[in-house]
């Protein structure tokens, strides 16, 4: 039991060590080398736990799901907004989380093309949008999968401009106008009024720590 | 005068055979070997014109402007939307274009971060928001620098989604779906029915080619 605990901690260590590294250097330029210089472990044991470099990043990028912050406000809509807000708002102090975020880019980017982790986030903003549509909070005819793509899309490209034109210093306010705007295509408008654009008051307790953050439930995480 | 025109094709040339690789490969794996090869120039040749892979690669970004399409439907909100669609619906067939927008994307990626080109595409945006402004298309309070961001960012976005889910296939619809459900929160009500979400008649014509396409007016085009 001690021993699957000592290889338990081995293994985060070398998740965490890797992202630090792929955070600052990206897929391409990330050494082995560098990773287990930051890890302090050995080749063995990093190669115990994972069979090669492309491994490790996928492990790195499969840690955002543990990101993910499911607030309970009453509306489902809020929900989704929140999780936008949840990520947005740890990028300046979560490295896994900057890290997977910049695999996933990158591998669109340098034409590996797995869209796993897009496909994750956006069956999960589909999942709440359909209970958002069950609770009538969706103007009718909306569609929970092309509102969770858009989304998805949208947040995906907003926190890369935002990252290169200032290091997301504006991400926040920039996240919040677009759902400003978004909002009102999206929801009746008897729910606008009740939605808070800037995240509600239980992700930002969430992020500061000051609220016990829930996970998605996924078997993964 | 004839040297000069010489001069003036093989730069084309060389852009045009840079973009093809950088298209297929990405910047940091494109070789100024496999670009020579593409374009049948000499080293010297490629370098009177181009000091370095990155002066060659910021010329191919800059690029991207001559693929404007600025249309005229007497709404400027939609010359916004046709701006977006003729990118789109130029991407299968414009190498240079496909190139322009990866490498755009890449340094953001891979930490170069010059926003140059999107601070070039929000700013076109912005300059028609603005006379949409002014000709009472938009809400009352919208802002055209926060609308310009907020779709420069979403259509960065959602290109990269797409291109990695299915390689730009389901583009112009996803794109269309997207200002289904943006217009209603930027424009007025009144507008809302006179504007195509899909694209106008115009842009459609100009990227098939039946109409003559108009550039940005950029010094550099």
């Amino acid at each position: 039991m001690a021993t699957q605990q000592r290889a338990l901690r081995t293994r985060r260590r070398v998740i965490e060590a890797a992202a630090a590294v792929f955070d600052e250097h990206g897929y391409a330029s990330a050494s082995i080398t560098d990773i287990l210089r930051a890890a302090g472990v050995t080749k063995g044991a990093l190669y115990f736990h994972f069979d090669s470099k492309e491994a490790l990043a996928r492990s790195v990028m499969a840690e955002q799901r543990r990101s993910v912050m499911l607030t309970n406000t009453g509306l489902h809509a809020q929900t989704v907004i929140d999780i936008t807000h949840g990520v947005a708002r740890s990028f300046a102090t979560n490295t896994l989380l900057r890290a997977g975020v910049r695999l996933t880019v990158e591998q669109g980017v340098l034409g590996e093309s797995d869209p796993g982790m897009y496909h994750w986030w956006t069956e999960l903003c589909r999942s709440q949008l359909m209970l958002a549509k069950d609770h009538g909070e969706l103007r009718p005819g909306a569609s929970p999968e092309d509102l969770a793509y858009m989304i998805i899309g949208s947040f995906t490209g907003v926190q890369l401009l935002s990252a290169v034109a200032c290091d997301r210093a504006d991400l926040v306010e920039r996240l919040t106008t677009w759902w400003r705007v978004a909002l009102p295509g999206m929801v009746q408008e008897s729910v606008l009024p009740r939605l808070r654009p800037h995240g509600s008051a239980d992700v930002i307790a969430m992020v500061n720590g000051t609220s016990a953050s829930h996970c998605c439930g996924d078997a993964l995480c």
